[in-house]
């Protein structure tokens, strides 16, 4: 049997000891989270959020691009989510390997050049990232300046999140 | 006390209980997951996954954006997954506006304009929706074309997946 179908196993499994029929469609505790799709983070475990409270966005790195922007955008003004966290985390895959490679590699492989996606986002800092991440969020046009956003690091090795502080100014050439 | 603060009270119980330390980077059972961001959907417990096992890839809708195709190509290169689930759901937040009337109220609210996001992705049509996005996935250059990849509706007053099929050919009319 493959994995899908083991899946479709445990979902009927799950409908038997289903209780959320009744939930509304925004989250019951207006928080989104932008997190990596890495296997090791279960988002709403690892925040002790249950299923109704926040919505949960993620994608490779956990970076603040142009669809999780729209993804948030919609949270916040039709779903009323009034706080973000955005959650990168240690031994990340995007830390392993640069974007003009990887786009040579699957060229070779596939004989085929691909539209989309222009950028795969690779990165080398991870709290630099996380800094860029939030201010990316921050400064966007249609979302409010003042909503708080705050970034994490989880560290795969222990669960714990550290939180990467955004307050004080870099200075221009750190950057 | 705020939401995010309540997380990471959360998050300091969760490290005590904490036995995940020694998982790899690459998901154990080589399966993707691409689903609706709403909080409706705990996307593990749904299918029954356990942390470590399965890449999760969320956004607004489910859909498969330039952003979610970055995601599943990294996912299956570079970190090995061999299978693909893809989850809409009913009740969707995407089956309630449309695009250019949520442009107008955000450039009105907020008095901006803004370069991205240039789509908000707003559907009518909850199965072609979950057909189109199964497609762009089989069709993407750097996918291989024999990766399976399924598509369900999630229903959430049951808990329970339905598959919508895509084997059937629609006649062009219907598109």
């Amino acid at each position: 049997m493959d994995i899908t179908e083991e899946t479709l196993v445990a979902n009927r499994d799950y409908t038997r000891r289903f209780t959320f029929g009744n939930l509304a469609m925004p989250p019951s505790r207006h928080l989104a989270v932008l997190a990596c799709m890495d296997a090791r983070l279960t988002v709403e475990q690892l925040l002790g959020l249950k299923t109704g409270e926040a919505h949960i966005i993620r994608n490779a790195g956990g970076l603040a691009t142009e669809d999780a922007l729209r993804s948030l955008i919609i949270s916040h003004h039709l779903l009323g989510t009034k706080e973000f966290i955005i959650i990168n985390h240690t031994d990340c895959g995007m830390l392993t390997f640069k974007d003009e490679e990887l786009k040579r590699r699957l060229v070779k492989q596939t004989g085929k050049e691909a539209e989309t996606p222009l950028h795969f986002h690779a990165f080398t800092d991870l709290e630099r990232n996380v800094r860029e991440q939030v201010q990316k969020v921050k400064s966007h046009p249609w979302l409010p300046g003042n909503i708080p956003v705050r970034g994490f690091i989880y560290d795969v090795k222990t669960g714990k999140l550290e939180e990467v502080h955004t307050t004080t100014a870099e200075p221009a050439a750190r950057r």
